[in-house]
Parts: C-alpha cells; structure tokens; sequence
C-alpha cells in the first residue's frame, strides 16, 4: 500500500513537514513541533485550534495550498463558524479561509498561519539586552467540559462525571510543558464543589474549570470561559506593587502600587520587628495591613480592564524575609536577633481565603517564592529568576538596593550571596530634604565649574532647573538616586573631601553657619515650599554610612570567589533603576567594572514573580536555586570594621576632573585602603 | 570469621528467633515480625519500645535469660530509667528489668516480653459471633523530633530544621502498615507555621508533630507528647453518634450522642430536602445545625475524659446521602427528584475549619466515606466495612432500617444493592402513640392466649409489665421495635388478619368506636401520661406500608443474583438492634432465612466509621468497595408495585401458633404472591 504524503508548511514559524494523507492538521502541527492551543479536546468548542488556510502558489517551497487541500467541514464545525462570522469580520478575519485544525484532515500540499491566539504562548518578561521570553505554562490550567446528561441509567455523582469527562480530554488539551491533571487522585475545593451542581445545570451540562498543579480543581464557571488571571506582588518595605496578568497570554493586564501601609508602623525592617515585639497586636497589624492592601491593589488593577477580583486563581508573591513573614502572619522576632532565624526558607503554596484575601477566587492559590538567606529574600530570588546569572559564563554581580540591600555574585559554576543594611537614605530617610522618589524628587544633579554652580533636574519634568522655562521645574526635596547624584558632584568638583567633609573654600553655593555647613541645591524660588533645598554635612555622613557596607559586602563576595571585579553589574529595586552607574562608582558604592557594563534593571524583583507566575517550573526551580547559592554572612567575618571605616571614605581623585561630561581616574586616598582592597577598589583610569 | 547466634524468644507472642550477636534488640524483633513501636527514632525520649527483660531457665525453650544478655546501658538510658523510677513502680513495672529494645543489643539467649504498650496496637471493633480486630494505622502520624539548635553557622529556618530532623528519624519509627511520610514533599499547614517558632522554642528545640497522610504537619506541640485523638461521626437522620477514639490503642474514650437538630427541619430526609427548597436559608439552616452539633459532640466527649476538642487531629464522618451534603453545605434538590443525582459520591478529605467545625484542632483534617449510590449512603458502606460481606463466601443480606431503607446483598464475588423509603414508622413516627427508642417506649410485647392479654417491656425497666413490682414499669409511648413486636403478636395471636384487619371476634383489650378499632396495649394506670396506649388500624397500616417495600426490595437483590434466599441477614442501625429477628420474619419484613442466621449488628455504620478512623488502607480500600457494588434500581423495574401489594399482607399461617415462644410454619395467603415470590417467601416450618 502506498500511503500518500503531503507538505504542510506552518507560518510565521516557516515550518515544513511532510504529514501523511488523511492525517489531523492539529496533530500533524504538533508532531512538527507547532503547538496549537486546546481547551475543548476537539468537542468544537472553545475555537482556539483555529488556523488560516493560505491559497496559491508558494513557489519558495513548490507547492500549491488551498482550501481542497483540507477535509471539507462536517456540520458541527459549519455551524461554528457561521455563529461568529460577524465577530469575526470584525476582528479582522476572512472566515472563508478559516478552519478548526483539530476537525480539518490534511488531503494536499498546505500553507497553514497559525494566529497569535492559538499559538501557545511566550511571553517576553524582561526587555532590551538581556531580553527574556518565557513559555506560558502557569500552574493553573482551565478546560472546557462538556458531560453526559445524568438520567435514571447513569446516575453517577456530579464530580464523579465531571473526573471522567476530564480524564477523557484531558491528553487532547495538554501541550508539553502544560502540567499532567492526574484524574486518578483529582480533588475539588469545598466550595467548587458547592457550587458545582448549579453551575452544570446552568451551563446545560457544559462548564470550564479551573485545575490547580494538575491535582484540584479550583473553580467552575457555566458553559465556556477561557479567562485565566493571575497576580503577582513585590511587597516592598516602601511600596507594594501588583501586576495583574493574563495567564493564556503572559500578558501585563493592569499595574497597581501603593505605599506599603506598614510604614506607618515603621520605617525599615528592623522598626516593624521592633513594632512587632512590642505591642500585642503589633504583628497582627502590620499582618492585616498588608493584607488589605493585597486585597485592594487587586480589586483596583481587575477594575482597570473590567474584571472581578473573583476571576484572579495563582497569585505570586515576593518580598524580603521580613515582608515574608509579615504577609504569612510569622512572628519576626527571630528574624531580629542573632542567630537570625526565619520560620521557613521553602517555597510555599497556600489557599488565599487562609490568609484573608477574601477579594480573590476563594479557591485561588498564593505561591510564595523561597528565601535565600534569613536576609536575602525572595525578593532577590525573583531578580535572579529575572536576570538569570545562574544561566551565564559571566560573573555577574546583582545588587538589590534599599533599605536593605542584597547582593549576589557568580555565575552558572556557582552564586555566593550576602546582606547588608544601608539605612534609609537610598529612600530618601534620615535626610532633611529628603523624601521618596515622587513627583518634585530632585533624581540628577550637575555641578558647574567655577563658582560651581548646581544644575537639577526633578521627578515628572524633562526640563533642567537652568533651561529656557525653569520656573516650571519646582522642586519638594531630594529622593535616594537625587543625593548619590548630588553627592557625587560636590566630590567630583572638590567641594567635598574624600572623607566627605566640605572644603574650606568660600564658594556662593555654601551657607556656612555656626553649626553646620550647606550646600544649596535648589533655592527658596525653585522649590514648592519656598525654602531652600540643602545638603547638609550630617546628610553627607548618612549618604557615607549607607554606601560603606554596601562596598565591603561586594568586596567579601569577590574575595569569596577569587575574583578582582565582576564581568557585569545589575542594579536592581525601584530605587536601583535611577541610580546612575558613573555616579555610584564615583563615590565608591559598587566595585570597579566597565562603565558600559553596569545596568539598572529595573523592577526586576516584580518581573521575577511574574516569570514565576506564567511558568510552573521556573517557580520549582527556585527552590533549587534558593539552596544552591551560598551564603556569605558579613558579620562574624573579622576585619569587617575596619574595611567599613575605611570604605566610608569617596575614592581619591588623583588629576582634575577634565570635563562635565568624563569621569576622571581616582584612587584610594588611603595606602591601608589600597592594600585591604587592592585593585579591586573603583579605578576609572580607563574613562 | 565465626558471627555468634543467639536465641531470643519474644512473649507474649512466643516468637522464636535467632538473632546475630550483637544486633539491636528492636531490630531483631521487626525482622522476626515482632513490631515494637517508636515515636522518637532512638532518641531515647518516647520510652514506646520498652521491653521486660525476663531473668532465669526457660526450659520450654532450652536457654537462660537475663540483664547481662544484653549490652551494657549507656549513660543516656541509665539517665532516662532512673528519672522514671518512682512512675514506673506505680504503674506496676519492676524497673530494674526495663530496657529500651533501641538502645540494647543482643549478647546472649533471651526471652523479652513486650508489654501491650509497646506493642503496634490492633483494636477489637466488631464483638461477638463475627468479631473483627482492626490494625491500628490511622491516616494521622505522630513524631517527637530534637533539632539541632540554630546557630549563626547554621541558620537554616524552623521549617526546614523540622523537615531535615523528620526524615532522619521518620524510617526509625515507622512500622509495616504505617503511612510513610515524603519528606521532599512535605507541607505545613499555615496555623501550624504560624505557632512553630514560639513551640519550638518552648520545647527546647525538642517538639511533637502530627503528620496526615504522610505529606502535612497538621500540628506542632513543644516538647514530648504521644496522644493522639480522632473522631468518628455517624450522622443519622434522627441522631447523631460520635466516637471519640485514642489514635495509638484504638479504645473508645467516650461516646456522646444526640438528637439530630435538623429533625426540627423535617422529620426525614425528603422533608428535609423540602425545606431547602423551599427556603432561602433553608440549606444554610439545615448545615449550621448540624456542624454545631458535631462541635457540641466533640466538646462534650472531650470533657468526659479531661481532654480539649483542639486534640482532636483526625474526623470520620458517615451518613445517608442526605445527611452527608447537609453536612457539606451541598445542595440536597438533585437527590429529591429523578434522576436523583448526588453532587459527588467520592470519599473527601476536608479540612475541618473550612466547614466550621472551630472546636476541632485547626489543623485536623475532616474524611468522609464515599456513598454507594445516591440512595445508599456513607453509612452503609460504613456498616460493610464494619460486617465485611465482601471478604465472605456466604450470601450476606445486610438491612440498615431508619426513615429510609438501605439494602445489600452478596459476597466476595459480587454485590448489589438497592434502597428503599420505609417511611417514619420505624423510629415511631406516624402512629398515634409512637415515640423514639428512648425510656418508657414499649420495645417488647407478647400476647397471652385466650382472652389475648398484653404484657410489656419498656426501654430502662428489665421488668415485665405483669411481674412483681410492675407498678414500676410506666410506658410513655411505642418505638418502632415495640411495634414489630406488637403487630406480629397480634398477628400471631388471630387479632388481626393476613390482610391487616382486626377480627371481628370480640376481644376485652379490643376497644372499638364508630372510627376505629384499637388493641389496647397499656391501660391508663400502667402508662406516664394516664391514658390508654394503643395500636389502631392506621397504626398497623402504616407498618404494612413500611415493612412491604423493605421485602420487595430484598427480593429484587436476590432475584438479581439468582439466590432463593441469604445465607445471613444482618439487621443495621440503632433501629435493627432492637428488632426482633423473629417478630420480623413473623410480619414478613425480611425474607426467609434460618432464625440463628438473623442478627441484630446495633450500630455498625459507627463500627464502620471507626474502622475507617484507625486504619487509613481500610478507608481507601472503601472507594474501591463502593465503586464494585451495583446499584439495583427498583422504581424504573417492571411490576414493583403489583409486588408491592401483596408484599402488604403478612404471611399467612396454616397451623396455630404452638406456644409462646416458638414460632408457626407460615405460607404467603395469596397464590399469586406464591407464584411471585416462589419459596422466598418467610418460610419458617424448621421452627
């Protein structure tokens, strides 16, 4: 018997494959490696196999394609498409050349697009150079059902119909990577299956359900549904930002931040542990709050595009260990005081309703990525999922800034990780003019040469303060990035000293009074409250204070790997996204590395949870890398003092600084300095 | 190389066995078959593997035993024996002959006895004729765990310490038949993570945890704790029973019993499916009540025995159908009409705080027994775990008689079942003077020759109503076994007729009016409320109407498998306890079966549920049982009702009844039920 063969090409993927005659286009794509979307299991239903049917001559692979070339249409999928031909005019489709691939039956030489919708999907997570797509396998997987009708000769149970319905389309649905549904030990949330005789009866024995891990099923809604939303959190110490998504798709739906309503118990971590320790109901409040706010970031970003909270089923959550604990209600006392304990590293899975967040799905799950460290968090692991330096030849270096920063060294060999506090000033603490990086936030600061001039520019204004039409650039104080900037110039124009004291030199920008010396950034006429923005010599000494630890915590991982410097840089955090590299070098807050080569990432930690979120197995994978980095702990480390002390100090600059737009060659003013940290110390020479 | 061998002789077993020298003695005796339990996995903490060294000549077995056949104690032991001394001694125990069977090795010929207590307990359920022990595996484990202390160079969280301490101990406890725990995918339960810090810090780093199926720590306790308590529930349409069980030795340590509330809803199971019809919060109503009651039953069994309902860790639930979606909060609508669809007939695990049981431990997990059919119910099955037809060769016929009739019959080949409503006069409804079997209710009559008088028992009297002393024996009213009895006396006697009807004859306890005709039983000095207790036509009616589709059904089973009669019929529920096996195939309520072959089993649907709460293999295997068995369905068959009238008459008696307390040879009056029903028919000329 000769058994005909035809080409099918698939497109825009540009894939031929030869498919044997009378053969089904949907599996044949999937033997040819194309993966067509299904959530019906050919019960002509959910129409996400549909594809179009080229016609013509394709001379580039010498074949004619049309629509003969296909089975004709059966009744059941004639009718289909004629219920949604105007829907579909209007989305752009001509129906004549349309056709369901799990119902059309190759008979001749093909050119077949496959549409983005049935494509299943990837999902680009993290943009520019170190761009990342990700496959869209959630943990959640939605089917449609359509059952037998019960009658006095089959009287099986609801759920037991339901099972085996499932089982039967299940294997049609799957895609590889999608997870396997084990009907055999298949369970159902209590209130699924509450709702589950009614929702049958009212979609007339057809229904779609939610699956949770392949194992339970979460939700049932009537008659068909393909919707599939997910959220994913950065519950930050400052701010909490969600970021409503779809789970067929990856796509962003809706972003919500809010501050963290925890702040009003505290600024930093340490001051919610002590809150917590000290009032009865101190963790229950800061529980509650961050709760809530969970509740209404969802309730906002779903109202955005017209959905409820109650359609949202995977929620992803990450945070520093603090955070952590304060979501799960874990008392963090353990967390403050040596040996720094937390309740649990381990990824965890719970039931939202557990935790109180009522305004989601009842049956939705909350999965919470592992820590690393008792103060490397699973804040920091999302970066890593995001940025990926386990997947590199390269050293990388992430540095996750805030109140707390956190910082990562290695490669795909091996990843050593450690935890410093920096205080407040990164976010606009502990300074007089300081405040959050908002609206009126002086970010970026040049100082002139001469009478040394400033120069600002302000959150929400493209305009520099001395441009044409600056009396629109008002600004209300100076955010965390604003003061690196600012630091960074008062030392490149010599205005400050290496160890950050002002210089003696009478200057018009100085205010010298009895008990201090100023700087002044912006004057009582350039700002909104009408009074001078200043930095002081105390918030110098902060700025010092805060960038020391961060310098020596690189170094000790350096050390800890036998390396000079790192191949690459990533600053991570809202915060870490407007530090500008050339700055941070200059006073000596990140190691030596090529200018080109340090980055701001971004919100990185927030793309993390969402790669965890869209993708099962990236999120299991934490766990294994959670375990496989090695922690560093800086302070039973000795010499740790004095590398502080000395770190404290800005690299010396050597020569004059020779333009406004360079970077001069600096070196360590201190030959102790040079010695503890040899070459490794920031040496520009090269820019 | 020589390896010395020792004989070891265990007792009670008499075990015999020859053991290396040098072995563990614990060891020794598992490998011989012997299991000795273990909580703390040779900690040296639990004490469960204790042994009693015997000391002298055992002929019987040709060796000398004694303390110095085993290795010497080391300090660890010697510490724990000496800090039990006193509480040993009260406990009857010569602690000088006391060893931990993990800490001592073999050095010689020994025989060791393993007192019950360090035994793997097997609990005797069932008692009597057909008893059944059942080993003790419940689906909940107990651990006692020591981690290592957290350090600055060990800063693993509590979770994980938890985690890693459980897998080293977990294969050292664990013996054949117990749940093996994964270590790799164990979870916690958030309440339980929530208190672990503070326990595991109150314990010193030492902690008891509970684990269910193997996969969830349910509950953390500080430091050593060995008790372990469950609950199994049968919920009837009446009452409610619950059974408060020790998890380690299977006793029951209380039992405590109610009305079911939701009699004040409806009387049985289709009213009550009515009023949630019919009423907005009827559903909610009907659940609330009876999740208080089984609150209310685990709080009252708890304080019985100086016990907190928060130690209970594991539930069992049985019922009908319909008591089994009230308890879930399911719809019951779709079990009151055709087809009569359940919303699941799978066995669940739930937790119990999503269905509000709170009194429990919030950890403890909620398991329901799977239902048969939408009509036979949780309860049912539990009653076959409890009797076991299926591990029988006989034809067992197992009747659970309440407002609603179950059926099954068959044995380890096959079985099939049906079931039937009967209606409220079993559990003394619908009858002028009928109560519930509680105190005072008439539960045994026999009638006198001649002038046909009545003697009577009544529930908590041991007196006949005719003997010395009778002013004592005061009747409040007839329950549903009072009158079986009665009505087959009467029967018996020639008052009333094959057909139900009084004679004509006139009789001095025959009171007749222009309405009716009533026997009178009690007379107005011998009752609580000084009236007359009496049995009128529509008394009798009503149990034709109920005992006729009882016959007819368990003629269509027998029909089905081609049997003339069972081998053994079992009568089940509180109700067939007090049924009278002859009284009941006098009235033809039953089909023919020799006398000693008819048994009253009491309450084995609670048999069942315990079963089902102590050993988790017997509880799973309870799926697979109810899956095999085949649902007979009688209302959709052929002919039901011409059967069910003649099933109406009682048997008709050819020779008078021989004495008091024979019984006479009957025979079915109407020739047509003959040609029927063949030989089924209660035939009893052997007696």
């Amino acid at each position: 018997m000769i058994t005909h063969q035809h080409v099918v090409v698939f497109q825009p993927m540009g894939i031929r494959t030869e498919v044997v005659d009378g053969h089904q286009l949907r599996d044949a794509a999937k033997s040819a490696g194309v993966e067509i979307r299904s959530l019906c299991g050919e019960r002509i239903n959910c129409g996400k196999c549909r594809v179009i049917v080229q016609s013509g001559n394709f001379e580039r692979w010498g074949i004619k394609s049309g629509l003969d070339h296909l089975s004709p249409m059966k009744a059941g999928e004639k009718e289909y498409w004629s219920r949604r031909r105007k829907g579909l005019i209007a989305q752009g489709y001509d129906p004549d050349f349309l056709r369901l691939s799990c119902q059309a039956c190759v008979q001749g030489d093909l050119v077949i697009t496959v549409p983005e919708s049935s494509q299943t999907a990837k999902q680009v997570v993290r943009k520019g150079a170190r761009s990342r797509a990700v496959e869209i396998h959630p943990n959640v997987r939605k089917l449609f059902v359509e059952l037998e009708a019960a009658s006095l000769a089959d009287t099986e149970g609801d759920w037991g119909r339901l099972v085996k319905a499932i089982a039967q389309i299940e294997p049609l649905t799957r895609n590889p990577g999608d997870q396997q549904i084990d009907t055999e030990s298949l369970t159902i949330d209590l209130p699924a299956l509450q709702e589950l005789q009614h929702i049958i009866r009212q979609g007339s024995w057809s229904l779609s359900v939610t699956i949770w891990e392949g194992r339970e099923v979460i939700r049932v809604e009537p008659g068909f549904s393909d919707s599939l939303i997910g959220l994913a959190v950065d519950i930050g110490t400052t701010s909490i930002t969600a970021y409503l998504c779809d789970l067929s798709t990856g796509e962003i739906l809706a972003t919500e931040d809010t501050m963290n309503p925890q702040v009003a118990y505290g600024e930093d971590i340490m001051s919610r542990i002590s809150f917590a320790i000290d009032n009865d109901d101190g963790l229950e409040k800061l529980h509650k709050s961050v709760i809530r706010s969970v509740n209404e970031l969802a309730r906002k970003s779903c109202r955005q595009v017209n959905l409820k909270p109650g359609d949202i089923v995977s929620v992803v959550v990450v945070g520093n260990s603090v955070m952590h604990h304060l979501f799960l209600n874990l008392d963090p006392t353990s967390l403050g005081r040596a040996p720094y304990i937390p309740a649990t590293k381990n990824s965890i899975d719970l039931r939202s309703r557990d935790l109180g967040l009522t305004k989601l799905n009842t049956g939705a799950y909350v999965h919470l990525l592992p820590l690393i460290a008792s103060f490397v968090g699973a804040d920091c692991l999302a970066v890593l999922l995001a940025e990926a330096p386990h997947e590199q030849d390269e050293n990388w270096l992430i540095v996750d800034v805030g109140t707390n920063a956190e910082l990562v060294l290695g490669n795909r060999q091996q990843l050593v990780c450690t935890s410093t506090p920096t205080g407040p000033v990164f976010e606009g603490g502990h300074m007089e003019h300081g405040m959050r990086a908002a609206g009126g936030a002086i970010e970026r600061v040049v100082i002139g040469d001469w009478w040394k001039p400033p120069r600002f520019k302000v959150i929400g204004n493209p305009s520099w303060s001395d441009s044409p039409g600056s009396h629109n650039v008002l600004a209300r104080g100076i955010c965390g990035s604003g003061m690196i900037d600012a630091v960074a110039e008062l030392y490149r124009t010599g205005i400050i000293q290496p160890d950050g004291l002002f210089t003696d030199e009478e200057l018009p920008y100085l205010k010298r009074s009895a008990e201090s010396v100023e700087y002044i950034l912006a004057k009582s006429d350039q700002t909104v409250g009408g009074h001078d923005i200043t930095i002081s010599q105390e918030d110098i000494r902060q700025l010092q204070l805060a960038k020391a630890p961060l310098y020596v915590a690189a170094q000790y991982l350096l050390n800890s790997l036998g390396l000079k410097q790192p191949d690459r840089i990533l600053l991570a955090g809202g915060f870490g996204t407007n530090i500008h590299p050339e700055k941070a070098l200059l006073i000596g807050m990140i190691p030596n590395c090529p200018l080109d080569r340090v980055h701001s990432v971004g919100n990185s930690a927030g793309d993390g949870a969402r790669i965890a979120l869209l993708n099962h197995e990236k999120s299991k994978q934490a766990l294994q890398l959670a375990r496989s980095i090695k922690r560093i702990e800086l302070p039973i480390q000795t010499g740790f003092h004095d590398q502080f002390t000395l770190a404290l100090n800005f690299p010396h600059m050597v020569d004059p600084y020779p333009c406004l737009e360079g970077i001069a060659p600096v070196r360590h003013p201190d030959p102790m300095a040079r010695k503890l940290f040899g070459d490794t110390i920031p040496d520009l020479e090269n820019y």
